[in-house]
């Protein structure tokens, strides 16, 4: 059994969706980024970071993203989320998660946390000015260089799928057009028909 | 036979620390950084992301640090540098350096790369100007919670190890002094003392 600390909106939502794509026996906590629960005493001793998904196992807190998921894929290997059985394949999809957790939700993160970076309202406006160009470059090239079709990987479904999805969701509010980029925008159609992501955005699983 | 694209001073040195554990056969090839050669088409043609580190594997390239270390580690079970055979401890591997791609290098990079989230003089400045606070509050953090000892799983040595230590060498540029971070500052000496450390920093390896 697990447990997901989620709030709505973040990146959390990857993990979620795998954990539903898995099959996996989990529940959810829902942390109110409105009264800033993440960095309250209670939720610092489960993150000390203060952030989301993190994910409560039977051993121990599991913290970032890229590990989660493949925490999961390995946890579930019948749900064929990571080709585990090749270093090289499956440290693919790591790298694609890793430049979706280093590059692309921080490009993002700019727009409305830029005092994780700077001090000044003029450096934030700066930032969030900034923002549809770096997430347009990002997206520009996960389209032409790593987007395979029809998933990420090409024709298997894994773990970059319901992250690159996730980030996705984003992309509007950052003032990017996911209509000018038809490889993704098919993907994200694709992904939305899916029933663990169904699920996931009723709040059914 | 691997060949790692690297520049000095970069994150690529734990890629390369980790080549050099694992006993692996590989050769390195220096990309200029003052000439740009990164965005050169040739280097592109090898990483559209025109960054170091990348990895020719004899069945294509693969980017982004805690990957090509995730894959090293796999790839060389012999040298022990990850634990393979425990999903959840493998996964706390990742996530630990999952935090130093995603958060700690990418506060470090506002020092001198704000370019890349904002257009202004004035906001670069900003930046700069809190990268001691943001790197402190970063390594603050992996010196309470995160850094076991004596290796930052403990017992074990881990490709955790020389992508802290790598990072770790940039500290005292970003204005944070190791010598307030006794267990940091350990781990630093530590590391310095490894056979395949001074093989890589003294350019024979």
């Amino acid at each position: 059994m697990f447990k997901l600390y989620f709030a709505p909106g973040t990146c959390a939502l990857a993990s979620h969706i795998a954990l539903a794509e898995a099959g996996a026996d989990y529940t959810v906590e829902r942390i109110d980024f409105k009264t800033n629960q993440q960095n309250s005493p209670d939720y610092l001793a489960i993150n000390p970071k203060g952030r989301v998904p993190a994910l409560a196992t039977e051993r121990g807190i599991l913290t970032e993203t890229p590990a989660i998921l493949a925490f999961i894929a390995q946890s579930f290997p019948n749900a064929k989320l990571a080709p585990l059985d090749d270093a090289l394949a499956f440290a693919q999809v790591q790298s694609f998660n890793s430049y979706l957790c280093s590059t692309v939700h921080v490009a993002h993160a700019h727009r409305v946390r830029g005092s994780r970076w700077a001090s000044e309202e003029t450096s934030f406006a700066d930032m969030k000015r900034k923002v549809p160009e770096t997430m347009g470059a990002c997206f520009a090239l996960i389209e032409s260089k790593m987007l395979r079709g029809p998933w990420v990987m090409g024709e298997q479904y894994t773990i970059c799928d319901p992250y690159l999805y996730t980030i996705a969701t984003w992309l509007e509010g950052d003032g990017v057009e996911i209509a000018t980029l038809p490889k993704l925008a098919e993907h994200h159609r694709r992904m939305a028909e899916r029933a663990a992501v169904k699920k996931v955005l009723t709040g059914q699983g």
